[in-house]
């Protein structure tokens, strides 16, 4: 496949991921206001941010293997099964997917008369953050932990659902939900992002402390990713 | 296959979509009255959807396609997979199906002493709509834009899931999720169409403004079905 | 495979179903009281009930065809899968897990201090009703009529899914979530039944109303189980 | 594939299945507090307990075989599938696993200022519990019934998934989600275990009552695990 068609399917779907995963966040997390049960609530958006992935990955995953996340390449790079050449072009598209896909979603937010963005507001927009910026105010260093240690599983995963003795054709199943169930467990703390493009994608419609915390947003998913991507490696290496 | 039966399975596809995803929103979401937790919710109705698609396309989808959506068939055309002659046929009887089910469900719905039938309400008896009937009171270009980006998408999904070099059998899983994944993220702008046949068969039932609107859900859907379509054609085509 | 292990596998399959799906309802679907959002709601009901069918037609699907429901056995006779012979003794086999399950469930709910049924409380033990033993209201008719339609898709459902040009492996996930997506719509009209055995399991313990009732629970789901069968005999014949 | 990555993986996978399913319940379960729908409530923790094992089956199952559970290991025992001299090494790394995650847990959870354990609260900090630890004040009679009677089925559904007849590579759809199922049921009864390792790996930093419980929770589920595997060994051979 041309790299072309490439780094359009990563930009494809890292739009996909950014424009469903927030998407859902922004229109109907909390549709009715609050108190109403009505809404999708952190459930919902769980599932969302899973199936852009699990969807997204049978799409187009036989096109550029359906990273859509940084830490994923630096990951799979770690792993072994991703070339370093390429790891600029894929993050290129994919910080580029994230952010057309934050402008779209501002668009139609913004169709709505009572749309405003509280960038002090712990994920306003659906930006990541710690400390003040936490969902439930969780400290940076918890922060920190959190996604290092949910990036690593995600790798753990994605590695050993891809791997050659797993069975075929089931990784995007594993991997999409992997990912709802990293956001069932961490939206409270950092409001989930394990994917730097996604955090980067609707932190430049925010400002304001969404961007000065977003490195913890690109350190902590790579550093993950390489630990994940590292242990896998040796964990299923079975000589062949 | 005969045409007969193709048709036949369309009918009952598109009338399994819109009385189980409209059946779910109209019986359920809101089961116990306002704020009452026990309801289904915009969760329960996505799923709902979603679910239609994922188990009408196991069943029914090696006689017919599965398509049960006027803007995935005009999508599939798009794409190179479908014959622009079968159009007109596939859509009668989407739409036939799509207007049996409101029927039905009319006929269920009514059972309840309590149930009525407001027209000038957001989201009576599962209609879609922008403006003044826009669940969240989204704006007519934003609900336009918001159907056009999800039907795109959609038809990104079909195409991909269902690609040659994609892992066989796999397809309705990603279809499915991918409608419930939409629901997810779109139910507060337009209440969701992405799919002209359920937006009619439901309309009809109802009139005033869900019937002025139904233009929309007709012109929305199909260019975004055109787009992804082109779209992948060109993503997805290999050389082979 | 011999008929003692075939009706063990209906008996067991038959009591998870029960157990899990009229289980959740009892024990956990309004926990902590009403208007608590802690408790898994109709939504979680639905998904309970799908996914006993999921996992239990994978674990003994493969020793007897997995059908757990009378309405199932008589709609794959019709369809032409099944031997009329063998109705007689897979029935038996399900009422008899059925009431079993509703025995063990009683002696759990029975172990919180608090429980009680109240026969003339819609939905009470999971029962299914209709008029005033409707959990929403419905009326009779409206509730024949919803367990018909409901039914007989289940059979197209599953008579498709298990065709022989679906994809082979994928049927339990289908047909499990053909379950799920049933009580979505339904459980407001009728608690959802689409299965006289599961009826039947709770409704003995439960008297009064719930068995006076019980005629309905039996007819409508065999008559549309019926209907189903025979309409994808002809659909799914492809003259092979 | 040589033992210290067997017991890696063994040690990793139940490590997730306790960071994944009781941090869920720990951080996100009750989010906004008391009567909020955000948080993801008893659906959203069965979700993810089974997510972490269909998540984890796929990407080590091939190395450990994925029990993550004494008692899968033992109920595989009786099942006939797997060596009675591996229990030891196998156990020890699950339990290893389970505390090593409670432990990042805490770091996590403690991160938020708030955060206190009442370890004479049903569920602190995850833990299971009967009597006056139940959620919902369920006596030990019928803890241990349900604990049974689940793991049984749990071990039914495992080896019957995992036979040489079921469609291969859908077994950890079918073990994960019936891990949902067995929440979705029994999160009232007991905060649910089936697992003993998963009670112990929190339970050792709540002490008292949870730790004076736990005999329940390692009896009880490797009962169940024993009476399933016998069962199912039984009903699974075909006298291939």
């Amino acid at each position: 496949m041309d790299m072309l068609k490439r780094l359009s399917a990563e930009f494809l779907g890292t739009f996909w991921l950014v424009f469903g995963g927030c998407g859902s966040a922004v229109l109907a997390a909390n549709f009715g206001g609050d108190g109403n049960p009505l809404g999708i609530g952190l459930l919902g958006v769980s599932l969302a941010f899973g199936l852009t992935v699990l969807t997204g990955a049978y799409a187009l995953g036989h096109i550029s293997g359906g990273h859509f996340n940084p830490a994923v390449s630096f990951g799979l790079w770690a792993g072994g099964r991703f070339a370093a050449k390429d790891l600029p072009a894929y993050i290129g598209a994919q910080v580029a997917g994230a952010i057309a896909a934050g402008f779209v979603l501002f668009q139609i937010a913004s169709g709505q008369p009572d749309f405003v963005i509280d960038s002090a507001s712990p994920g306003a927009f659906a930006t990541n953050g710690y400390d003040a910026l936490s969902p439930g105010g969780y400290a940076a260093a918890a922060a920190f932990l959190c996604e290092v240690v949910l990036t690593a599983f995600f790798l753990i995963v994605i590695l050993g659902a891809t791997h050659k003795r797993a069975p075929a054709g089931f990784a995007p199943i594993a991997i999409g939900l992997a990912l709802t169930l990293i956001h069932l467990i961490s939206i409270p703390v950092t409001n989930t992002s394990v994917n730097p493009a996604r955090s980067t994608g609707v932190a430049v419609f925010v400002g304001g402390g969404a961007l000065q915390q977003l490195w913890l947003f690109w350190l902590a998913p790579i550093l993950g990713g390489l630990i994940g991507g590292y242990l896998y490696r040796w964990l299923g290496n079975d000589g062949d």
